[in-house]
């Protein structure tokens, strides 16, 4: 029966709805015929709702660095100064895109579980006038930070005239998203995490000031060329043929999304944030990141008092249950929790109540239920 | 009811068994896991099978035109020399991508329908002794000409040191295909096709001699890297979130065609062009290719009594059958039959009795019955 429990919470891919599920199934249709633009249509503007834009949101076929990708090679080329700020692996993967197609690539890094310092930001574009761009990651989903990509596109905006690049990957559809009002030039995020859906898809919206660069711009690309998804989704089409199937799911996906209501679906990843980061506490045990920065879609734990891959190892094999290991130089030193997308208040009593039958199986100390029972009382008290 | 009745012969999106779609909706895992490991591991020689090749397969996580522009950014770079034969649409993809990259971009083009003459192949090389990589298209989706791929191959050997690159999309996986019998450098597919899946992954086999090449080129690509595809494929793993499910589809997909056997899958594939030939001659309906260099997954016809565009519009109104149109200059003047991956004899009789009704409807002289008997002594004689 372990076998077929599968309580998947890792921060991405996510678990997918079965009425997601049972929308991917319809069967295949036609990518030119009346059927797909009509979906594509009835996408657009709900799409937009997620990512608070009046643009409309183009949709690659590809995994969420597909999606990065395609921010850095429309908007800087070859020789561009770029500035990136690092707080993490998905940080650093936006540099060394960058670096790949070298262009001059500045970084801010912090302290893995830090995040990026506002003034900073602000200090080096006083400094730097050539900078084309500035690529951030909203949440890091390596360590679970969430940078304040608000004040982060103000700063910018006031000390440059450098475009506003967010890899928005790990929390876009859970957490409130304001591309407009932030000032954010191009927004990207990928499928598998709080959308809902298997991985497949990245999707991207761009500003009236970035599509000027882009249209100017002459770094080579062909399938990641922002301009021919625009053109072809201005006709409710896409360039090349679209992961269909995963573009069934979307709709069902938005729709889910708005029977909730956005704000209630933001509420809730905010309560699952609450709730998880309670229960370590009440069961002593640290977390990587500060509460007032901590990322409503993943929770990074650091253990001191117990192996984090021993607990890990333990409740996949026992219950079923993922959690996520650290990256690079966090490897072995924490675990993550993914509670993100289809994911619920009740979904995390269960992990808080595995992870704390998982510490006891592994001889930690741990007071069963103290977990749980702060947990709910964070449930309690949100909805008195 | 028609609403309902969905029957998608178009050369791709070929429609999904339901033995896939079960397969795909399979609960989502961790992409770094032991269980997708496993899974990949179990893939890599079905997939061999295929391309008829000992190079393990890569898959990247996009549409077909994402596998075509990683075989042309992987083997040469910006003012390299190559050759790219044209014999329709694909083709012309094939040297856009090439020319966005700023090669420099021979093509020899032959008249849609036509297939390219391996004579002037290997004459243009004997003059041009600077090509580093020969594109060409197996399969021309849009005129349903099969390219002879073996002797095209063996030119490109024999006068030159260039790269021989294939874009095997819309029949690998339908048609005896012998990557390393035939000498193929890159051997590109999609997912949507033979393959039975719904759009969103390419697959990329390299040969030895081209790894080399891929080693050493300096054109910067990072999605579409295929070092870093192989490192991870060797650990049973790929370098981005793969879409997991259309993976859990495609181990189905070759499950499928094991158990009909390979050989017979082509031999199907055959026998299914066969059939639709002799019932567009029966009927006497032109077709756009001639016999010997059809291909056997799909099949241009040409009418010259009746409108194309009006028969397909019958068909699609009156019985859900989905015919795709021409391409460029072609559009208006053709249909494409998609006999290919989920596709049976019985379907191939059931869309043509419905093409002998549909040309009933728009008024197109017709002997009902004709093209289906056509078809029907077709498959008795090959099957007796």
């Amino acid at each position: 029966m372990i076998n077929e429990s599968n309580l998947l919470r890792i921060p991405g891919p996510s678990p997918v709805p079965p009425s997601i599920q049972r929308a991917m199934s319809q069967p295949m249709i036609g990518h030119r015929g009346a059927e797909t633009s009509a979906m594509m249509k009835r996408i657009k503007p709900e799409l937009k709702k997620v990512f608070g834009t009046k643009q409309d949101v183009m949709i690659i076929t590809g995994s969420g660095t597909s999606g990065l990708e395609t921010a850095a090679v429309n908007v800087a080329a070859t020789g561009d100064e770029v500035l990136v700020l690092v707080s993490g692996s998905f940080g650093d993967r936006f540099a060394k895109i960058c670096e790949e197609y070298k262009m001059k690539t500045h970084r801010i890094e912090v302290e893995w579980g830090d995040e990026i310092k506002v003034e900073d930001v602000a200090n080096f574009l006083k400094e730097n006038k050539n900078i084309k761009a500035v690529f951030m990651t909203q949440c890091e989903t390596s360590t679970g930070i969430m940078n304040p990509i608000e004040e982060l596109s103000k700063a910018v905006r006031e000390n440059s005239d450098a475009l506003v690049v967010v890899d928005g990957v790990s929390c876009v559809g859970g957490v409130v998203t304001e591309m407009d009002a932030w000032g954010v030039d191009v927004f990207v995020t990928g499928s598998q995490k709080a959308m809902m859906l298997p991985a497949g898809l990245a999707f991207v919206a761009v500003s009236d000031k970035a599509w000027k660069v882009i249209e100017a711009n002459e770094q080579a690309r062909f399938y990641l060329d922002l301009r021919r998804y625009r053109d072809n989704l201005d006709k409710d089409t896409t360039p090349f043929t679209p992961g269909l199937s995963l573009i069934f799911g979307l709709e069902q996906a938005l729709n889910l999304m708005n029977e909730e209501g956005l704000e209630n679906v933001y509420a809730r990843h905010t309560l699952m944030k609450d709730m998880t980061r309670a229960a370590m506490k009440a069961l002593n045990v640290p977390l990587l990141t500060e509460d007032d920065v901590a990322s409503a879609t993943v929770t990074a734990v650091k253990p001191d008092t117990f192996e984090a891959e021993a607990l890990r190892k333990s409740v996949k094999t026992k219950f079923g249950l993922s959690l996520a290991g650290g990256q690079a130089h966090l490897k072995g030193e924490i675990f993550r929790i993914g509670h993100m997308g289809f994911c619920t208040p009740a979904d995390v009593l269960q992990y808080i109540g595995i992870i704390e039958l998982g510490m006891s199986d592994i001889g930690a100390e741990v007071e069963l239920g103290a977990g749980v029972k702060a947990a709910q009382e964070v449930y309690v008290k949100q909805n008195n």
